[in-house]
């Protein structure tokens, strides 16, 4: 189709590649909210590197920030050593983050990827309560190395695993079965004596799901676990790697529900330029590791850490969560009532910037063909959920009410004329 | 002691740091064989990113390369779709690096990390040969994520886990019972119908045991093991993650043994430039993986892209292997004839650029003195192997010959001082 | 408080015994419906073995049997050999008990104990289908051995288990969530492909959940499962253990409902006279045992063989099916009636000749001060369910009326005396 | 070939059946060392149930005390309860057997087979320990339910698991690679701080292996590993269900090291007159066990105890120990003598009356020629070890030397006929 040279990938990298087939183009440059390819067409982008972008594209903020750093030599790899990067970085986010926010966490720089800061977690949750189960939420996403793998629910992704998925008790979604408390379920789970269910060592959420279909978790259910797991002494582990940052409108999701978790997991816009970073969160009476138990190669970046605070910088100066909560609206007057206008069978759920559009009663494949004309049409944005029938749109937090407009527009034209 | 602020570390920073503790600075600046604190103190490295520096620190080749990009806002953060930079590395990594080697290998970017790139390959066995099983040695260090973390042998990573360790076979590594055959060892448990053990998806090895302690196994030792898993159908996977990179004087480090892996998981200095990176090679005829099978936010990072691909030119056209071998002599020579002056009990292992000076005679703690003793006079380099007790000399490949013999004699010294 | 020697049980056998700590005598002779003890007093027995009684104890009919055959020196322990007795047996059950109720199972002979026949069953449930996991309903119990344990799901005895109990999803009983509908709710595990879910081999059931506290399953619900387990090509395991062998008034209990599991397993009352014995059923097609796979000392124990026919026969001549279902209608009268008048908080359950009492909404340790007070007067009993607060009575099923009303009487006392 | 009625056993009896296929007729009598068919053939065994007939068929001293019983009415079936024949066997059996030897073991009674002793046995390690892994040695047989069953070393059985089987790691047995020490081996894999291998609960070992092929470990290993478990802090269990009950010339196999297991497995012969009964025996010590926390329906068959007792009774009074070990020399002297005159690659191994004689060297298939050959002459034995390549001959215990001369003289002679 396109006359770009995409024969290597064909022939040298591995079949696994996917997002690659869904845009079949190469990229080249990036800015703010746009792509550009080969061919310098310019693409909006609503996948957002699936929330490692929440600043948009090369913010140049940042960048100057990294080209300076590079410049002087500044030290870039330094495993777990002292840096002056690090100790800016957590100063700031110490200071200007977590305690204006009330929260007291430690914090542990992982391997700079989402799956390694959910197995932090969850070898520092285990070996804190001396217990080897943990419950997950069915539709959960939380990584693909196989200690969060046994948590994430997706079928590819489990196949994919080769071993038995053990340690772990999936409880089903509270959207699921709405006729069933699911909040009672756990209880029932936890106290019944023939439930074959012991204690867990943590309880993992993403407040809200989203490879699981955007699922927003009410906040009186999220208060409620926090309090059930305060009854039984089991840690709450909240996820915070797709959509903490900002994304729901407040930096961290469970802000909203005025809950305070055990433990969080970031990564993806924590690392402010797209950079590999990571963390993990966890309250400092937690904090009994042995020095070098959970180790990683590259937890030293000091790039991430140069782009980090910058990134939190412009995340407190520039107003990004009220800004979020601000577009959110406008996000949710719009796909409410033009889906409307085109099926009522079009459900929309969503909150700050990151929005579900489910196809769930449309014919298989219906998404992905959404996905296809809003690409020819400059629109970038990916599936989710139950058998990818829910569209998902996450655009950076930053972004022109121009160009969100735009890539509204481009994606209500997409579905009207595919389902329209 | 030293006026450097660190009490940021102490006091937000997780227990789980360890490096900072043998190290007390805070680095600022590095460049070639030399790191800079923040009172301008110059330490020449021997640690090197545990082998993720093979160029050197900020190498200027690489370093230009990476200045240009972000100034030209090239795209940063892609996923696994297709880009400029990514589509340079994977041809000139297939043409200049593999193709010239005779090998024929299938390129799969899983998230950037050496652990994430064992935990691609323990999956793609496991589904490739429908077997759960995976061999792996004693001594072997493979990782920290769960998958991995179940090869890795040293207790205190062992115990971070926190729930049984399954799935996986660990037999005697060749050194550790002179007396055994240990291939003959493993053929016995793939045949005794009263071995316990059925036939395993893969064998799992590094070709020299870096954490393990500096041991290099042997060529007839390699090619047998690579017979035997011909001869019962059992995938062979070498874990280049640490001494690939041209550290043992070739690129990959099976080269010296002329044998073709089924599996290499390349992480580390693959990067270039310290950039958080990871390859799994594999034959082609393995390539079944379903698109996004294994996946990761962080796999297209552009930047380790574009250093990458400097790194192979610089390891290419400035003879990286050859003169990786000439210095090792160096090292060899000098280590053996003064380790055997100041002690007959000292033992001196290595290959290319990696070296192990094993005090296993001495009392416990020796080796943690002449690091502290060393880094009090500009050294830095690590322990490994049994309970510390092996000091590990891992200077960058292109070091000088002088910053070379400054190095050893630093460690000379120290080694004096407190065993002398 | 007797004068009975029971020293030797204190001081020489393990603390793990437990009934003989409800039951503080020593027991000598048993027939029909009563045990006799050392002093002569006699006792009622509505615990039966826990299910091992069916025809009573010491049965003139079998005993006779047993007796002429050991004068005979008829072979007693023949491994899985050809004997006579078992070519009776087989010829017998086969032609008379499964043809006849249009069943065809092939027989297999584990080991003599309900946990192996389970043991077994998942075997070959995981052979057939290829597949490791199994779903077992809450409240189950299947054994005590570790495959077994791993389906049952009481938290004493899967904390003996001292491992991980992997391998087994448990779902909620229906009478658990009375709003959810469990059948709907398994489809989901399956159907959802993010259920974190796979296919299970098999699905476990107990048609009357015995431990879990006396739930007799719904027919339709029973019918709903097996067109399930045909939908999605997963084996229907019924363990018979407890309440098969005519307890619920039909020889197996699920006859009532219409339904053919692919599995069966058959033990305590199989055994006709208290005799180590049990049985694992299955359909012809699901027969790919290979010889010796699964093997036991002793599955050819002839004096079980002998008294299981026997028991057989008595079945079929003296109509004990129809006699059981009689009976039951009796202790559905009078416990439903008696209970009533005593507190509307009692829970009377049940069906043919095992009954629950259940004392859940009264002060825990209810049902224990009921067993010793009945106890006193000459009954004894057993509890069950969750905390156990269900008193649980099984009498044989050749009790006469009198009998039946004797330990009536004495258990309604009994209640009326603790909560009256 | 035989006109007896085999038909029903191929029509409805599972394939699992084995020993059948190699003796194929009927037996229906049986009587001290012969076994006789429905044709009224006779058969020397020196197979007796695998070790479960010590005291021969029917033997007339216990047959004698079992009618007696069950004309009586003496109570048959009575779960964990106290009853007079249970009393009179554990006051026998610690007075008489256990204090005259200097030993000190409570007595648990679980399920009545070698497999839920052995069960028992790892949980209540596990439960004492606080410890997941076991370590079995390779070779080893120990039952087939699931906790067991990741003991046991041999394919088919392990291959019937259908999962994955945990928590055990398989050690070489000494006679394996005589090369290598294996005590040493086993040292250093608890103290090698690389070797993936944590303090296990206990090691388990059968003092002879049975299964793997009769192979007598020998005293001095016997004495270091229970030197190296105390060093350690780690429980020894013997399994003694097939070599304990005199049949390698003491009662427990272990006296001739003069060591003490802390947990003792026994099973067959225990139950005397081939009844299903089995004993875990543990140092008072270790018996922390919850009421009830392992049970089992037939742990209180009190036939067995009559048998049980009896049994004792004879081993005590007609010094079968002493005897054992005469027969024993004339085994080893014969069978030593009459294969070296047929073929010097024939390999003789045993003690007490325990035999293997190993045809490892010739063709596959050869020892099931020989059975076959030796049944049609009117002796019944088993195949053992790798490749069942090893005669098994276990002949009761107080077999008339006439009957032992003949069975060995019928061996020797279809040993010529097949491999002379």
């Amino acid at each position: 189709m396109r006359e770009m040279n995409i024969k290597p990938f064909e022939q040298y990298e591995s079949e696994v590649r996917s997002y690659c087939r869904k845009y079949p183009t190469v990229f080249v440059k990036a800015k703010g909210s746009t792509m550009i390819d080969e061919e310098g067409k310019e693409y909006i982008d609503f996948f957002c590197g699936a929330g490692a972008l929440n600043y948009g594209h090369n913010n140049d903020f940042i960048k100057e920030r990294l080209i300076k750093y590079l410049m002087d030599d500044g030290i870039i790899h330094a495993m777990d050593m002292h840096t002056q990067p690090k100790r800016e970085f957590i100063t700031y986010f110490e200071e200007e983050v977590l305690k204006k926010r009330g929260l007291d966490y430690k914090i542990m720089f992982p391997a700079p990827t989402g799956t390694n800061a959910v197995e932090a977690a969850l070898k520092l949750a285990r070996k804190v309560k001396k217990r080897q189960t943990v419950f997950a939420l069915m539709g959960a996403f939380h990584g693909m190395t196989l200690g969060a793998l046994a948590l994430t629910t997706d079928s590819c992704s489990r196949n994919g695993g080769g071993v038995q998925l053990d340690n772990v008790i999936h409880v089903p979604a509270p959207y699921m079965f709405p006729e069933l408390d699911t909040i009672k379920y756990i209880e029932t789970l936890l106290t019944d004596d023939h439930s074959a269910t012991g204690l867990p060592a943590a309880i993992i959420i993403e407040t809200v799901q989203s490879e699981g279909g955007i699922h927003v978790f009410e906040v009186d259910w999220l208060k409620r676990l926090r309090a059930l797991c305060d009854k039984y002494d089991i840690l709450l582990i909240v996820d915070d790697v797709q959509v903490g940052c900002s994304r729901t409108g407040t930096f961290f999701s469970f802000e909203r529900a005025g809950i305070v978790p055990d433990i969080v997991c970031l990564s993806k816009s924590i690392g402010g330029y797209g950079m590999p970073f990571a963390l993990t969160l966890f309250k400092p009476e937690l904090d009994i590791w042995t020095p070098g138990e959970h180790n990683g190669t590259f937890r030293g970046y000091q790039l991430s850490m140069i782009a980090a605070k910058a990134g939190l910088e412009i995340m407190l100066n520039e107003h990004v969560e009220d800004k979020t909560r601000e577009k959110g609206e406008i996000c949710k007057k719009f796909l409410e009532a033009e889906m409307a206008k085109i099926s009522d069978k079009i459900q929309v759920r969503g909150i700050g910037l990151i929005w579900g559009i489910d196809f769930g009663e449309f014919p298989e494949g219906t998404v992905k063909k959404i996905i296809h004309e809003a690409f020819e049409h400059g629109l970038i944005f990916e599936a989710a959920g139950r058998n990818d029938t829910v569209a998902k749109l996450i655009p950076q937090l930053m972004i022109t009410e121009e160009d969100l407009m735009k890539g509204l527009n481009i994606f209500r034209d997409a579905v009207k004329a595919i389902v329209g």
